[in-house]
């Protein structure tokens, strides 16, 4: 059984799975405000472009819960105040733009007071988080022909159950050719520098019971060139209208490697990744993170003090080297209305 | 000025950089016998094609110390036993084993008892040494016209001071860019899993006061789209008489990422890594070296025990995607003699 990654705690806060702690602690923590879902999004304690859709619209609901009494203007106006701060925390990702914006247009069509409104975007964000449940079934039912018996996958950085609401993205058509009895073989790229490959993508497969390798990033191409990888599946932080998508940085080579040897490359994705007001990826914002993720692992410094370190945590690959997009709505290509 | 990483101890034991000890640490040991030669390199304490041949070459003259007062038969078949020892600890460089074979000829090819025969070994190991330090300057020298000002370098593992007995290989034309006023960017591929890029490449080159930036060895790719690299510079560890060559994991992927973004590519190395004896890349042996090495990090775990991992600690080049060979003979293509 895939495992599940948020959940509302029995008194209404928002319950997630601790991915820092990963592999070595299965931890939960309840986030009890705002600020605590947006701290534990920006510390990608809770992370993947759809989880963090869904647990920034139920982190609403969590900071909202003290001030249902509000008339409707102080509500909404509450409400705006953390929409922007949930906004900031991440730039790339355009799920969580996207879910917030639903939330607010759902407060503001719902007549009524703090009370109505509140119920109204308690509702919004549990069928936010069930809606990306039912996403991710179909990216899985319609990518299950790609994984025929003893397919070799590969994967990069961690599009499962971990970074969505259900069985992942990218993870998704391997969890449902498992539960077909298909023997699936699954590599897993480390994915430095947060190891979201290592830590999170080969925990919860082997938690789910399906085998799976992890390799260091740089062992993909010689992986390929001797012919292990039958397909690349990989997950999307946002899609431009032209196909050209972000997603974890590695995704481009990864993309070129899959090209220049003819293994088919697919992106997973729900329709909610997909941003159609960006033209191409060269508009997709690229968040640059602090060079201490690359510089020091487990609290002990890997590179001398005096280097500097570049940590982009994404990467744009052009429509071009990618297969096909595997979309709640079937296996489709650009352009994306 | 680049850091030295090996010599002769006072008292005639070989003292090397404890290479796993780097950057946090900067400690000299002291290798008094050959099974801490070894050792050392098979724990990758002292590591670097180049450096291991000297290494096992002057820890055969100090395994033989203490039986200089044996007969030449006696002496012979002690030293062929050190010698068969050391070149077991690793397979793929085939410097090592040039090395310990040139030892093996002096030895045999002196007149003599154990004292005349240790003599000899002193003076070969000595000039091995030396040789390569000379073979990494004229590296150096051959590769300076591919550094012009501002140029903007990448490389991956290390092929610096601390894989030679000198300057270097594929760092080579960056110390003498440097030494010639010529100012230098370079990036530094990590070098999952044992970090050579970050730990090495970064600490050597910013010792010497050439400002280095690592990258995650996924980001490669990106770099290379965005056109911030104007060439890439590689060791390697041994070459194929048609030019494919094996060099640390990622090398592989990198040829490709550069030859589909039209970045140069060399490789540079000692005429010792050819080996001529192998027609194609094909028939060198790859080290898979244990999982541990990618499942763990600093004795933390970075993926959960179920996992497995693989972890082949070079790949192989083919020749098509090398730009040139930089040797200490010039800049040469293959076929190689």
């Amino acid at each position: 059984m895939p495992v599940q990654a948020i959940a509302w705690s029995p008194s209404g806060a928002v319950r997630i799975v601790d991915q820092r702690a990963l592999p070595e602690d299965f931890a939960t923590r309840d986030l009890e405000s705002v600020a605590a879902v947006a701290d534990a999004i920006r510390h990608l304690q809770v992370r993947g472009a759809p989880l963090i859709g869904i647990a920034a619209a139920m982190g609403l609901v969590v900071g909202l819960r003290e001030d249902r009494a509000l008339a409707r203007a102080a509500f909404l106006a509450k409400l705006e105040g953390h929409v922007a701060t949930l906004a900031a925390t991440r730039p790339t990702a355009v799920n969580l733009r996207w879910a917030l914006d639903r939330m607010l247009g759902a407060a503001r069509d719902t007549a009524g007071d703090g009370v109505a409104l509140w119920e109204r975007l308690q509702t919004e964000a549990t069928a936010i988080w069930e809606e990306d449940r039912a996403m991710c079934r179909k990216i899985g039912e319609h990518g299950l022909p790609l994984i025929p018996d003893g397919a070799k996958v590969l994967t990069h950085c961690n599009a499962g159950a971990l970074a969505t609401g259900g069985i992942g993205t990218a993870l998704a058509p391997i969890y449902l050719a498992h539960e077909a009895g298909r023997k699936v073989q699954v590599f897993a790229d480390e994915s430095r520098p947060v190891l979201q490959g290592a830590r999170l993508t080969a925990w919860e497969l082997t938690h789910a019971g399906i085998p799976c390798t992890v390799i260091a990033d740089a062992a993909a191409g010689a992986l390929m060139r001797a012919a292990q990888v039958d397909v690349v599946l990989v997950g999307a932080d946002r899609i431009a209208r032209n196909g050209d998508f972000a997603n974890k940085i590695g995704t481009y080579g990864l993309a070129v490697l899959a090209f220049h040897h003819s293994v088919p490359f697919y992106c997973c994705a729900p329709s909610s990744t997909i941003d159609a007001s960006l033209a191409d990826g060269d508009a997709i914002p690229i968040e640059q993170r602090s060079p201490d993720e690359v510089k020091t692992l487990a609290g002990r410094a890997i590179a001398p003090a005096e280097a500097a370190a570049l940590n982009p945590a994404f990467d744009v690959t052009p429509a071009r080297y990618v297969t096909g997009y595997v979309t709640d709505r079937g296996l489709v290509k650009p352009p994306f209305a």
